[in-house]
């Protein structure tokens, strides 16, 4: 087990009802909130009327900074900043799913430098500030709530691209799971492949593999995942699935499911980035269809211990094959593309994208070579 | 699963060689901390070396209070607020075990405020402000070192208390795992059981029986905290074991293993705190002797359910009898006491240990009758 540091600060504030919530919090920070939202659901499931309303009543007033895309643009980001800083906003509420909590961040970040945001994303500036944050979760997927990351696509060079810093952190983040019973299935199965991807990056990269705490904890999570994405399958309205689930992701990338391994990273995040930044398919759908491939390929270089353990912990099966068709399985059943094809993306294009995904390997110090990635996708053909 | 809060700001540095980290931390908060210890392990495992060391190339002075017992004591924490005080000490350095943790905490407390520090244990006073604190933990079982909460035992009337306050978290605790190693064989056994105690309060008397991820992550907590504590039984030396406890056992009460479970209550607890106030045992070995006691009434009280999932997915045994037993032999396994007789607690004094534990019962409006905690404690007989 390796050293680490684990600090994370943010209030979480879970539950049925809670919306309202955000008030009194975000009245600690400012006085004026940007409030960042995409394309609107929030105004059907009740979430707008009941934040708008808080904010009023604590003495918040806020602009409104709607649209944003589920892979969010730097081009969106950069309206955002500019907004919060033409009408002195002094805080950013985000309300929606990981896409706009992770705009908001970079937006957050934004209006405290003088450079461009997108220095933060290509390693050229360190977030050393940001305006306060505060956020609604809507959707259960990317953990974004309670950490201090955040992803944001150049659309203009094709680069899909994080940034990290402790300033991102949330300072309170409401998770209401009845906002998340109106979901399609669609961004149900994309938030459980979502969280499952975020659980076994580490897992399957760490060079150390004595961690008993972790790998059990990483269980844990897979396991309440599986078995609340399955219940909600079955039926859209069970409260205590969708809370288990909604818990389970935010969880699943806080930091927790790290601690003590060591030389871990994130290849399948890298490879989807390039899938999303290229063909804008969902982030969800795109680890989906690259994790089976990596597994059969990460199987194949660094042997089958892991995968015996976590398909024997996880799934009840025996033997590293069987893992990892119970992981297929698992995004097929929950509604995932699992190949390029199902996603319409023509194994023709497997260099361009391979290519792609270089600038981030290359940006992060990974090892992957272009032909490793490219033997990577051909068993996502 | 019901509504909660989850808050925890505390920074832990984990791993080896990490005590000398603590300077640079205590420098941010203060000039004068008064360094609090028990009873001079610390000297003989290199921890007041390196912490002293540290504390100094930092530029933070330190007066010493030594000399805190297993269960601390109220004249103990006293005399570190007059010490605090007399000193101008801004800070607080607690280096060691949950116990010299816990009197820290009382004495950061203590030093800001007005009255008497017994207030905030028996309920006539809330603490609203603290010394900032920090902590090495050299000791994994109570968790202290990422929670807010104390316990501390007023001598003279006879009460283990505890008192609790979001002004008592440390700002930052250091965790090195190798400073374990030269643990006692019984202070390893009184520390999985600590651990094992707090992970099954609250799952067991949750009214809400529907929260997978909770569930998930107590059974994880617990299987990592028995795991770890046979290979450290086999092999003392084995730093991954004692890495992968010393993290389970901060998890367990962190506010991690109770998110979403509603109605819960610390009858073990409750009731060990008798023990430990009335015959000063350990308060590992006082929770080993109430837990079988505890589980046999509660079965019949509660009926076989959480018994049965708890058993099947930690100790892989069928039905509540067979969980209850192999509860019961994991303790006697790592060498704790099972029964009052083991520890030369007579049976004729039941009523007066229950009579005792009326009072925290009364205190926290919890339901136990003192025939109940009879009923309990007779089965420990």
């Amino acid at each position: 087990m390796q050293n680490f540091t684990f600090a994370n600060p943010v209030k979480i504030i879970f539950g049925k009802g809670t919306v309202s919530r955000l008030g009194p919090e975000a009245a600690k920070a400012g006085r004026k909130a940007l409030l960042v939202y995409g394309g609107g659901s929030i105004k059907k499931n009740g979430v707008y009327e009941a934040l708008t309303a808080a904010l009023k009543q604590n003495g918040v007033a806020f602009v409104e900074h709607a649209g944003v895309k589920p892979n969010p643009v730097l081009s969106h980001a950069r309206e955002g900043i500019k907004k919060a800083r033409e009408n002195g906003c002094d805080l950013v509420v985000a309300a929606g799913g990981g896409s706009v909590i992770d705009e908001s961040k970079a937006i957050a970040a934004g209006v405290k430098y003088g450079g461009e945001v997108w220095d933060f994303f290509c390693g050229k500036a360190d977030i050393k500030e940001a305006l306060p944050l505060f956020t609604v979760l809507t959707l259960p997927a990317t953990g974004s709530e309670m950490n201090n990351g955040c992803v944001v696509t150049n659309e203009e060079k094709k680069q899909k691209y994080s940034a990290h810093g402790a300033a991102l952190f949330p300072k309170a983040s409401i998770m209401d799971p009845e906002t998340t019973m109106s979901l399609p299935r669609t961004q149900v199965a994309n938030g459980a492949v979502d969280s499952i991807a975020h659980l076994i990056e580490s897992y399957f990269t760490t060079s150390d593999r004595d961690v008993t705490v972790t790998d059990e904890i990483v269980h844990a999570l897979a396991r309440s995942v599986i078995a609340s994405t399955d219940r909600i399958l079955k039926d859209p309205s069970d409260y205590s699935a969708r809370a288990s689930m909604m818990w389970s992701a935010t969880l699943a990338l806080n930091g927790l499911a790290g601690c003590g391994y060591s030389g871990t990273s994130f290849p399948n995040h890298v490879i989807e980035h390039s899938l999303s930044a290229l063909y804008d398919i969902a982030h969800g759908a795109g680890l989906a269809i690259v994790m089976p491939a990596w597994f059969k390929y990460h199987l194949e270089k660094s042997g089958p211990e892991r995968f015996e353990k976590f398909g024997a912990a996880v799934f009840g099966v025996k033997g590293a094959e069987a893992a990892i068709k119970a992981f297929e399985d698992f995004f097929r059943k929950a509604g995932a593309p699992v190949r390029l094809s199902e996603a319409h993306i023509p194994a023709a294009d497997i260099p361009r994208i391979a290519e792609n995904a270089m600038g981030l390997i290359t940006m992060w110090g990974m090892s992957l070579k272009q032909a490793e990635v490219e033997e990577i996708l051909k068993r996502a053909a």
